[in-house]
């Protein structure tokens, strides 16, 4: 018999050889039937693998990131048997599980492979998968397997092969089919019940642009049909709510060629909205105690080898950027925090002036190579809504809490509700990787697990999770279609103010180092503009909306009316645009939707004589006629019940 | 016979052989009197320079660059003089006239010079002033002037006489004194009836540091000794009100070695003084049509090879910026036309879109030398209050009217009450110096004199003064010190709307060239606030001041009372602070004065029986005791009567 501890601690005895499903089925029924793959002592396992010693057991399902990863790597191998059989002569190469189900790179010879295949590679694999055929692991000697993929004619497997150690070497057989795979699969075939062939891309062999190029194949597959469809639905949506292209409709934003990748240039609504997100939040921070300071987009080389930035990020920056005559190198500066210790630095301090909170929209420069670059979520130049809190000690337990208001404050005006907390503390076992005193760490640490209690955040604690230089918080927030995105991170940091030799006079006249805390709630704009965008389709909260409301007119008669009611809605200090263009009213308002315009008022001869306006909503609902006066009541009510004042 | 033409016109005849001294005196004693120096037929010429042919005359005085030019060129003699008498040996280089009186570059070989040194030497060059000695100007050989000069063993001089050519040599001589020296002097020593020797410093021949270093001698002279007095308390006044003092005592902004140079930090007062004045401009661009845009500070070479400023600044620019594993350059964007061009030409525009006119408070960074830094009127990063007009040439007339209005509208709201403008046109003698159709020139040039008149502006028109690619506007606004400032520059553009290849379709449905106009009326957030810090020496407008009032308490047993009114205080929306720390009321006093604060509420037992404050005005004045509504009303009518709405 031998002892197998499962994660929530309970020991079961079993006989010695038990594979891995058994454990399982002896647990219960339905865990056998849902269970996908496995850990034992750390190392993947297939389920069948018989265990032989004592150990620690962990059993991955669907609902597992390493479940699903099993799941769409054995897809993989389900899909390169399809293809072998319906292009003869393919030579498979690679076929790993991705983010988001899995690929196989294939050189398909004189075959061309078009979209118009892939129905008939999804019902050979569906075909293939009814067929409920066990994954088995087996190993080959070196020799055995080269001449495998010798006879086979195929140049890569065996490029793969001869890198490995004999002895290393595992086949995976299912069905009639075999791949050279180091393990990791689910039980069968059969737990694969819908597949969907997505697309078709290049891929140079191992990435190398001088090597071959192969055809990389994705797929994706499910355990239910349902999952299939609902995850296909998503896509759609998701492809609806893309921000790049609701960017480019609602002409928020645009790239150049000639300015450069990745450097958004904000147009007029685009600008307008961030600037109202800025003001918002400037408002909120001018009541918790925040001034805000300038500084500029570079710093000497000196700034960043001083908070040792440079020797840890300057080869792969943007280069140092010198000047004619002089012998001076400045860098674009990557973050603000150098500067505004900069700021701490030139006046003296005592305990009785602080915390002091520096705060700057501050526009920052971080090279990417250009293959990773996508819209606003990953550029080249951005700008957070940082803050910088210079505090003793004993004040980062509340001035802790009252970052976590900021942030639940901006998450709750901005319409996300959905969010857990992550908790990230050093590793006890190795205190030396970290800077800082043990006294200020255990402070440091109670201060967030406490304000992450007392504010009732659903959060987890990861240990060994923290940056060398302090403990954090994070936020994860689901947007609409239930993607996680990080968001507000809070950060304590004992590391610049101790290379800037950062001092405050203490109570007992001795000089002493502050703590630094390091926020930003939306993180940047661009990329926050980029989520809200995705998450509300552009269907901004009112209070935030480029234009909240679009005056349509039936007739160029109502000219007059139309132009007072403009007037109205102006002093009403609602932002409104008037159409009055000798279009079809059903034209207007299709325009209107697709401008995501909250509020449509028609104008024509029974309003102008009743002095009022027909309310549309964006997405149909009709409220009826109603004075300007009544109408800037709702949107008042409409705007207060999302944005709410900042209390401290 | 010959024929003298004066600059009003009139020509008068005179013996051929007249002196211009003698012409002055034949237009009247006076003006004789205060002839300083001249030019004929655009050749400067000694007053005691006989005419002998006909041609033009320009007498200058006192009031002229000119007249003072000559004015401190021939009191540089009289330094020259005074120093080698008083220091004998001394080898005397060149001493030139500058904006502000003269300086002489000389080796003092074993003497030391010091401040103590200056009484002596004023002495003696008004002993020597006294003694009314003419200025004459002789021609001699080469060799002459070479023996002269070895004779006194002056190797600097002999240097200079080396590279002239033989025929182009003249001496001055007054009294005993003779100096290598081109001409353009006043009548006689007389003339100088005040000097002052300033400071030395230090200055290396031919500003070579490999070369000799010498002792520069700053002087200035006057006609008049309430001159000197007037003009050194200015400089007592112009002291105080230095930027970088008042910057530092009011806390508005700080350097940091580490940042580097030329690059200021705002500090949180300056901050939120910076963003007032933001959004002071932002409220009145958007009354007036005006739409922000945020644009990145880098931009690629490319950029600026389209717009052609890499051609021409390049080279003495920040140099270009490098990127890891991929082949791009980026620059430091030195203005924000380009980007706003890249921006205009991301939609496609019709004459009916037209005017588009983009604002950012752009920040942009140019090089400078260190040496030529100063505060934050010379920096290497500046935020531009930048907007650009892209409009169609009809348009240009009604765009340049408006830009005027703004432009006034900022001074008179700033308190700038005294400015001149200057309109700078092309030569019409050399067309093919610029570029644009004769047609849009002249549309152009008429647009901005009808602009000029109809807003009532003085203003002079300078020929040829126009830039290559259009003409301009420019103000010269005066300071508190009567200092001139060239302000709100307002430029037409042919030249980027033809390089970005900027179009619109016109009501005859083909493509049109817009035409651009740059305007900034602060120019940079940077030196705008220099000069209103030197203006005001920091008493700025209310609407702009940091803090509005400060509550002085006269006991900590007020301190109740004291939170209450700071409350009501915020409540009206007035910037206050509170002082109750226990210290004197005169303490409090002088501290609020220092830190400009327009009014103090002084708070004892009587005004919180009363439910008061006494108002105490900077300066000094007593407005005695009143409720905080009542204070509140005087606030807004002061504000009020400085800042009114922007009417468009």
């Amino acid at each position: 018999m031998i002892k197998i501890t499962l994660p929530d601690g309970s020991v079961k005895e079993v006989q010695q050889g038990t594979t891995v499903l058994e454990v399982a089925k002896s647990i219960s029924e339905g865990l056998a039937r849902n269970v996908l793959s496995a850990q034992f002592n750390g190392q993947t396992v297939e389920t069948s693998t018989p265990l032989n010693q004592d150990g620690s057991l962990v059993l991955f399902t669907w609902k597992d990131k390493e479940g699903k990863k099993a799941f769409w790597h054995s897809s993989s191998h389900v899909m390169a048997q399809a293809l072998q059989e319906l292009f003869p002569g393919v030579k498979l190469t690679i076929g790993p599980a991705i983010e988001n189900g899995f690929y196989y790179d294939v050189d398909f010879g004189e075959h061309k492979i078009s979209d118009a295949d892939f129905p008939k590679i999804e019902k050979r694999m569906l075909e293939i998968a009814r067929g409920k055929h066990d994954f088995s692991l087996r190993e080959v000697s070196k020799q055995n397997a080269l001449d495998f993929y010798k006879k086979e004619q195929n140049p890569f497997k065996v490029e793969l092969i001869e890198n490995l150690e004999d002895g290393d070497i595992t086949f995976c057989d299912h069905d009639n089919f075999t791949d050279l795979c180091r393990g990791g699969h689910i039980p069968n075939t059969g737990n694969i019940k819908a597949v969907k062939i997505m697309n078709v891309a290049g891929a140079y062999w191992r990435g190398d642009e001088n090597k071959p190029q192969l055809t990389r194949v994705y797929g994706i597959s499910f355990p239910k049909q349902k999952d299939l469809k609902e995850y296909l639905a998503l896509l759609e949506e998701a492809k609806k709510r893309d921000h790049r292209k609701l960017g480019k409709e609602l002409q928020l934003f645009t790239f150049s060629q000639k300015v450069g990748q990745g450097l958004p240039l904000w147009l007029p609504k685009g600008a307008a909205l961030r600037q109202r997100l800025e003001d918002f939040l400037k408002r909120a921070q001018h009541k918790a105690g925040y001034e805000s300071v300038v500084t500029p987009h570079i710093g000497q080389k000196e700034l960043y080898e001083t908070s040792g930035h440079y020797a840890k990020y300057g080869e792969d920056s943007f280069q140092p950027i010198l000047t004619p005559h002089e012998n001076e190198e400045f860098l674009l500066k990557p973050m603000n925090c150098p500067h505004h210790c900069e700021i701490y630095n030139a006046s003296a301090w005592s305990y009785r002036d602080l915390p002091k909170r520096f705060a700057e929209f501050g526009t920052v420069y971080r090279y990417e190579q250009s293959g990773e670059l996508h819209g606003l979520t990953r550029v080249r130049g951005f700008t957070q809504d940082d803050a910088h809190i210079f505090c003793t000690p004993d004040q980062l337990d509340q001035e802790f809490k009252n970052v976590i208001d900021l942030v639940l404050y901006v998450f709750g005006s901005l319409g996300f509700e959905d969010f857990t907390a992550q908790v990230s503390l050093r590793d006890p076992e190795n205190k030396e990787k970290y800077i800082g005193s043990d006294e200020n760490w255990e402070k440091a640490e109670q201060a967030i697990i406490n304000a992450a209690k007392e504010k009732g955040l659903n959060y987890v604690i990861e240990t060994g999770e923290a940056a060398f230089y302090g403990p954090k918080l994070d936020f994860m927030v689901k947007d609409a279609l239930g993607r996680s995105w990080q968001l507000g991170t809070i950060q304590v940091d004992y590391n610049l103010p101790e290379r800037f030799d950062l001092t405050y006079k203490g109570s007992d006249n001795e000089e002493h180092r502050p703590v630094m805390i390091h926020r930003a709630p939306f993180g940047s704009m661009e990329r926050f503009v980029a989520i809200l965008l995705e998450h509300t389709a552009g269907n901004f909260p009112l209070w935030l909306m480029p234009q909240q409301a679009i005056i349509l007119s039936l007739s160029e008669k109502y000219e007059k009316y139309t132009k007072k009611v403009l007037n109205l809605l102006e002093n009403h200090e609602i932002r409104s645009a008037l159409d009055n263009r000798s279009e079809t009213m059903g034209k207007k308002i299709r325009e209107a939707e697709m401008n995501k315009i909250p509020y449509m008022l028609i104008i024509g001869e029974q309003e102008e004589l009743n002095g009022t306006v027909s309310v549309r909503k964006h997405g149909g609902d009709d409220l009826g006629e109603m004075t300007i006066e009544d109408f800037a009541q709702l949107i008042s009510k409409e705007i207060n019940a999302s944005l709410k004042t900042f209390e401290v």
